[in-house]
């Protein structure tokens, strides 16, 4: 098994992305192709003192930035790490693409280059969210801001398999988000997709409401990607603020300031828990290949951590079950 | 001046809300109507052994209940709490409405006895939510969710009146909630809105994303009221979790259950700050009259800070505002 790793991708490239590398390497042993500047990356690998021949490197010249549009320069910058990457998945070199860049750009290259899964119109964003009981997954945080309610139950047949096969749920449930859990509340696209929820095959738990999504109620949140990606940003914003006013107010007290000290491994084993880059990064279902995105600012261990969903994705054969599932409809 | 309480609104009526009435007499000495079960409400009066001519009350024998459809509740319940307390506003006895019953039947009776302002479209929910730079509002957190580009020009308006009468703010800035900043992102109805935002006379900031919410990058954010309930819901579930899986982080560690107890009052401090029923509520804008809407699991406290925020949308008579701004339209 062979995977791809944009090195020129996140906020801190290819530094982070190195590193993240050689953690992957010395933990799992994976063979890697880093794609990207070759000077730069030999350099960062040379830092590390790194030499094995787990690593391969593929020169690319081009960077798509995390701001360019994506369609333009995925049409555009054909030398990109992001372009040549996925043209190394296409081509059957290697079995799965990892990128902590632009998220539109790789959304757009997988789709053209590996083209969608046979009965998948639009591919979805899934991530893996921290809930009071264990993990679930949202699809979709931004892929597809133009969805049909079939669109939802497609992502809800490919979140199955992923909960099945890859978080060994069995079983798993599934919420449609809405603004009231009867059935009547929501918009025409919800309550249309709704009814077709209701006739699938699907472990289908009906709507939901923002205030279930983190309770854990159930395993698989449908939602358009306007709504998830803005579900996707508040959360991390809202965990962020929470942080920093707490800070605010422990610095105001002095008794405070030494209970916060005491307590600090708790807030590490918190912040550890609640940050999704743990959880692998996010995975693009739908196109016929396996991608995994990271966050811009993902560190070395995330970046590990999405080497290890990918190197997973390949050996459970998810588009596999998706595939069938969708030819038994 | 007088306000209306619904004292068979939220989940521990009439309790609750007698309390609630008590301290803002106490505390604010304005007159109040208290509608509901007239037993059951002097009970609570006496178990206060309270009495004064501040508080009346109006006998209705009906409650609309949380679970109830507001549309159909609202039209057959006519000796409801909601029916009856609106009616006194229409019937100009009485200058604002405070409840924290079922908001759609609360939206619903609103629009049918009150009437929509000249220009408005269709009513809009606003709350004021702790940013990291202070207070934002954010318009609408669920009252349509049948949403026209329009509809968030009359919301953008409405806010502006409101946060400059009544949060003191000069020249607020507006943002249109997208999945980016660019004006290119964003679905078609996210487009047209910023079109429509672009030529008005607000101090429209451009388009922001979920991640810029509580940050407080802009004073007034814009969005459907099914992305609003579905942020209103979600941020209040992101709060509880990171508190809930912090709490349990602390219980497993010696130290850290030393240093909680030192660090008690620094978060009873955040709790109260972003807890948005301190703010007074939810405030229904466009119709012709002045409706709060309180949270169903209010205190006391937050039932006297909604009425505070009543009086104060009485006193600084922001419709006027409002309708003399959209005439310059």
């Amino acid at each position: 098994m062979k995977i791809v790793l944009d090195a020129m991708g996140g906020d801190n490239a290819p530094a982070v992305e190195v590193e993240g590398a050689i953690q992957a390497v010395e933990e799992y042993g994976h063979d890697l192709i880093l794609v990207g500047d070759e000077g730069r990356i030999k350099k960062e690998l040379e830092k590390h003192g790194f030499s094995s021949d787990k690593i391969t490197l593929k020169h690319a010249s081009e960077v798509i930035e995390m701001h360019d549009p994506a369609a333009l320069s995925v049409r555009r910058k054909r030398d990109s790490s992001i372009v040549v990457g996925m043209d190394l998945i296409k081509k059957d070199q290697a079995d799965a693409f990892v990128s902590a860049g632009n998220t539109g750009a790789v959304v757009c290259a997988a789709t053209i280059s590996l083209r969608l899964l046979p009965g998948i119109e639009r591919p979805g964003i899934a991530i893996v969210i921290p809930t009071l009981n264990g993990t679930s997954m949202i699809i979709d945080v931004g892929a597809n801001i133009s969805t049909k309610p079939m669109h939802l139950l497609q992502y809800g047949i490919m979140a199955d398999a992923y909960s099945r096969y890859l978080l060994g749920k069995t079983n798993p449930s599934v919420g449609l988000l809405s603004v009231g859990e009867e059935e009547s509340k929501g918009t025409e696209f919800v309550k249309e997709a709704h009814t077709l929820l209701s006739e699938s095959k699907l472990n289908f738990a009906g709507n939901i409401e923002g205030r279930d999504v983190y309770s854990g109620k159930v395993d698989i949140i449908l939602c358009d990607g306007f709504v998830g990606n803005v579900i996707l940003k508040i959360s991390e914003s809202v965990a962020d603020t929470i942080m920093q006013l707490l800070k605010r107010e422990i610095k105001a007290d002095f008794l405070a300031t030494i209970g916060a000290v005491l307590s600090s491994s708790a807030f590490h084993e918190l912040k550890r828990k609640m940050d999704y880059s743990e959880h692998g990064g996010a995975l693009l279902l739908g196109v016929d290949g396996r991608c995994i995105i990271s966050h811009g600012s993902s560190t070395p261990k995330a970046i590990k951590n999405a080497i290890r969903v990918a190197a997973e994705f390949v050996k459970q054969d998810v588009n596999k079950h998706i595939i069938e599932e969708l030819e038994s409809y």
